[in-house]
């Protein structure tokens, strides 16, 4: 068998993520009215989640952070208590929200998991995306699970040299173009585009052409037949 | 050779971390000085923390989030707007803090990786447990890096697993008695304490009395000859 182990991205690609980040995001902006249209408001947010990125990392605790350093800008240096308790709550109600897993994505990966290795590669904040496999009830398809900082193709190369036959005998599977696809790719692995409806903008990149290990599929049902079909 | 892995905690073993936290502190309460005296600061951050673990885990954005709240709690739920900018100018310069290992460090890994496999095995934000790694300069010197949620006896059975002979073939060397002493005897494996002079205390425990496969280390300096004499 010419591919032996399936990656598998998680948020938005298992379960909801980008919609949740979105949700507080429209809480953000409605609590700032008074301060800055929404406009000014996500403009701000987003260039200073940034300017963070490097600090923080990915992740609801960094994104709370700076929600609070956003709305400190916003006010003038003095954002009312409520307002900063509010965003406090936001930040814990993310990371307390239930987890489902998306339409077809539970009978996709125990039909994979039958003739494949599977091994969740995501990024995030390393406690909150173990209690969300925990409570997705998905953990055991899984061989393997690999929380990273950044998904490059040196990450694909050492993830898939360690749990599985190197990259280019591995699928990954993800909705985002710059971090499922392209460096898997680049590491010499074959990669599906599963789509979300919507993208971070951080993530966004035009998806490859004609490009010979890849695929767009419409949904997750389709992966175990596309891995099947690649020998 | 019985030992064939040697796994090293990072935070106030191989550098400074605690004393990072207690600056940070210091400075907390000082900040609060005009609400609250240091005693009832102290508790109720210590308190905060407690409640926000399972929520946050370990690491500087969970405590920074901490701070936050609980100065909310100890301003009547209205906090200066300088007071939360000083808060999160603490949890950066925490975060860009620079590393340096603490003495005695560089020589004892040295020495032991030419003979040792050596895993390093920590707790704590993702991104910036790498980000110290290497600025450490010490990151060539680990054959691998695990950087994980909680500190279990399962945790060493699944690292050593992974990255050695198993636990009953590996030593763990390490300041907090209980994540890295306690829970790497009760796996199987070797364990040195060597200890810091503070030490959180989420993670204050007695250590072990004649425990046969336990000992504890002034400094890291004589953890090579304690492996070497195991065999």
């Amino acid at each position: 068998m010419r591919i032996t182990t399936v990656g598998l991205d998680a948020d938005d690609t298992l379960w909801h993520n980008e919609t949740i980040f979105r949700l507080s995001q429209d809480r953000f902006r409605a609590l700032l009215a008074e301060y800055a249209d929404e406009v000014t408001s996500s403009a701000r947010l987003a260039d200073v989640e940034a300017r963070n990125l490097r600090l923080y990392g990915y992740g609801v605790k960094g994104f709370t952070l700076s929600m609070i350093e956003t709305a400190m800008e916003l006010t003038g240096g003095d954002p009312p208590g409520r307002l900063v308790a509010e965003i406090l709550a936001a930040g814990r109600e993310m990371l307390a929200h239930p987890v489902e897993p998306l339409p077809g994505v539970d009978a996709a990966l125990a039909e994979l998991s039958e003739t494949h290795r599977l091994v969740l590669i995501t990024k995030g904040d390393l406690l909150h995306q173990e209690q969300k496999l925990a409570a997705s009830g998905l953990g055991d398809l899984f061989a393997a699970v690999e929380i990273v900082s950044e998904k490059t193709p040196e990450t694909y190369a050492r993830v898939f040299e360690r749990h599985g036959s190197g990259a280019d005998r591995s699928a990954m599977a993800g909705n985002s173009v710059k971090s499922d696809v392209l460096a898997a790719l680049d590491a010499g692995g074959w990669a599906a585009w599963i789509p979300y409806p919507i993208t971070w903008a951080h993530e966004e990149a035009p998806p490859p052409q004609g490009h010979p290990r890849f695929a767009q599929l419409a949904t997750i049902s389709e992966l175990p037949a596309w891995v099947r079909a690649l020998g």
